[in-house]
């Protein structure tokens, strides 16, 4: 079963673009040492619309080659079209994903209702051999699944959990209010971890994670120690850096940081670009006001 | 010093619109033996949109004349105008309020830049005898004041906290972080009172204590003892109906919920309608559904 | 029948924030013996909601009595409650006002489905003794009315017309195809003038009346006249200063252009604030831009 | 030079949906014949965003094998990656293509802003064999083009002109105005087409020239002509269905509208859904409402 704390790794990339495996094979290897109980392959923060199908299934391979086997990897399947998403589903459980995290699609913006969603998720879910993690993901997809379409999809035997990065606390109250204990209901953001673990979050999937693995851990364990008032500590610290590196400046923010702390980032693909010289300054002085730096 | 739950208390009118100091005198009975420490009079609930002035003087005269002693009166003093908030601000102090809610300004949305916002608070604030509390309503104003703009405000001796009904659960932590200890941050909606208290609100104003006050108190209590899993059941449970009377159907729902369990809501005034049989329905099995009816 | 163009004028005010009738008096007579067909008092570039009653009442009879007998005047009587918004119309209604223009109430945002805003309108439209215009302005009150809606409100004897500042042209191309040709649909803003009156318009308020009142007039004469080029290079040439004054800067800079250009803008009431030095050096610039300064 | 009314044309798919080669067939020698001056291939209505890229080249290749010689083909050619857009338009041109259609990048709207998008346009631009028409497409994007940007990009001498599909009429005159005489400023959407010409649109890519191509290079005809009631009167009148097969109920409705009037929509691939059998009613009612039908 799922449940706890995975990071959405980065793709590191090397100045020419291409995939940097070396960076990634390091950066592999500090993550298996920590406290994770997993990492997500190819999700937001690894900026998978920029790889193509190829170079997809080879970076799945590698991380499963590369990556500790007494950790879950969840590999991101998500394409627009419904035939094109089983397809890669197959392809990853294939080679060795625990489960596929799926965006709704959301090219077509208005004709996106909940109805073509529940159809699209369960097609997808009937043929998938691995489970289906829902990913709502509303600030980049423009779309928001509400509660009720969760609930509706966590009864298919093969969805199992829903990674959720709305920021709306009270729709993921909604979400563990209807559905079943083993739903694995995970925050998407760091931002509020010990909010989301309060009103009944699994865990969360935060890109966080990819600098700060184990203080993100940390949250989870003071919490279910009951020592609330470190974790609260420990959640209020964590806000700035993790705003500067999601929603704040996005990936680059958190390759910069990687480099910052050990880990390799490597540069962005384009469009995206390597941070500013100045903005370098800001994540810089964020993780020294924090004293991990 | 301010804290614990709050309500913002409707206004109920009769059938012909004309205030109901009856009703409105029943309800302030049953709120002064409940567990709250306060009421906020012409909040959003209060329909303090479709008062007009000499109204409004009368109701907060009234209410202090009728509410408990021992528990805060905290009054909405907002215009769009600086000088008109401030007037009214004298009034409510000279007529016992213990501190005054006040919206930004927010008909030019283009033109209400944080520069404005700061200078108009900070004028306010300046002239009013009692303390201000920021009152953050995106929802109804469609202006959001950023945690930098109230963290920058709350350096005013004379602005003691904010109400923040934004439910964005980041923000609020935020705030608790760049303010002072005494700075009072208060949770907007009972939706998400839980999380709020778990990253440091020091209470909350919610809708909700109009027909829930003790239940909302108790969120309160049950965290402050640390049995966080029963609080977590209780605020699971009192997200439905708070859905119904606050967001999802608004005031009408409020006043219908009221009528039910020995409150008196009276009807709303005209743009607002009595709730329709088939939407009373649906609060009666809400409220049905959690117990209290 | 009213047609043609309006503008809906400022409220000059002086240092002290007062009302400043001189500086009005010398608009009004500027205006008077303009090619303008009328003015709107109390609209959104009027500062109305910065005024309390007794001020509105006053300057509605201030303008009746200084403003051209032989051009139109319409009073912005827009209150979110139902009650005083119909008992506004009656006294603009004895002031001398020709028709009312009526916002959709827009406090409480969620509650404001287009039954309520149906039912709204046509309790206002029965009582008023002057017609009502109704006033789209989704960028201020964060509603829009549909053309559906409107096409129904339409259908009221007393509800004559419409104002829609939405800059949708598609809306507008549907309201003109909805109602009948003596619906009046007015442009609500002078960006789009021209593109309005192709799709069948009948004439406009805009902002820009308070500075370019005989170019927006030109604009419309072109039109008729068939000289769809100067037509097009004078509505092109109007679209800078227009975005400047309406929702690049608002109020302040329409005011602080009035200055440059021989009328009397006087100073905004707060919470809004003259223009700062550099953005009236912008509105300097585009005024010498099109060869009015 | 590219001026007058495309359309991007559908992509029919069969039962089991693969390509339907010989609907596809029947659709281009139809719009060969009809007053279009082009196509744009792989656009939105295209379903692009369900093609594999594979499948993409062998469908351009069809299409420039069996369409109209004299008529022009676009290809949209839009990734997410940088890279991945220039080879696209490489190909594209190997194929045939006159020009290439590119949206701006768009999962992380938080990260891209101007300058990025600038950079992006400019790098394809550089490496494209062919011109490069920007697309602006916020409704499926959720990113505005800004018409400094595009004034900005025009500058390009392979950046030939931008379908801008905002709805912004206003939008649209400053591209006219910031831009040179030969850069291509076309409406996106025949819901506004009229108005777009007024204030100077060189013409208009639009989904509904895939049913009523004629009625639409009609409207601009009318116009060239100084027919201006006549060509309102047309404008109005497509209003209806135009938004029905674009933004109200998208491509299913497309295709619908196709099958009914000797055109082979096919069925859309999923997500997407066949039109249910009572919206094709209303689809059904508004053809014949306009007499086509």
């Amino acid at each position: 079963m799922i449940k706890g704390i995975y990071t959405p790794i980065v793709t590191p990339f090397a100045e020419d673009e291409s995939i940097d495996y070396g960076k990634l094979k390091h950066n592999l290897d500090l993550l298996s040492k920590s406290d994770l109980d997993g990492i997500v392959v190819l999700g937001s923060n690894g900026e998978f619309v920029y790889l193509n199908h190829k170079e997809k299934l080879e970076f799945i391979e590698f991380c499963v080659n590369n990556f500790s086997k007494e950790k879950n990897i969840i590999v991101g399947t998500s394409y627009d079209s419904t035939i094109e998403t089983i397809k890669f589903c197959k392809e990853a459980a294939q080679l060795g994903a625990v489960a596929a995290l799926v965006l709704p699609p959301h090219y077509y913006k208005g004709g996106m209702n909940e109805e073509v969603l529940y159809m699209h998720f369960t097609d997808v879910a009937d043929e998938s051999p691995i489970p289906i993690m829902l990913y709502n993901m509303p600030g980049n997809t423009g779309i928001n699944m509400s509660s009720k379409l969760i609930a509706r999809l966590a009864k298919h035997p093969n969805i199992v959990g829903i990674k959720d990065t709305s920021g709306n606390i009270v729709q993921l109250t909604e979400i563990v209010r209807d559905t079943d204990e083993d739903f694995v209901v995970f925050a998407g953001n760091a931002g509020y971890l010990l909010p989301a673990l309060t009103i009944g979050a699994r865990g969360a999937t935060v890109a966080l994670g990819n600098i700060l693995p184990n203080e993100c851990c940390k949250v989870v364990s003071l919490f279910q120690e009951g020592k609330l008032e470190e974790a609260k500590e420990l959640q209020v610290k964590l806000v700035e850096i993790n705003f500067l590196v999601t929603g704040g400046m996005g990936v680059p923010a958190l390759k910069a940081a990687m480099d910052m702390l050990g880990y390799e980032g490597g540069i962005p693909r384009r469009p995206l670009r390597p941070l500013s010289e100045d903005k370098r300054e800001v994540v810089k002085a964020a993780l020294k006001n924090i004293g991990v730096l």
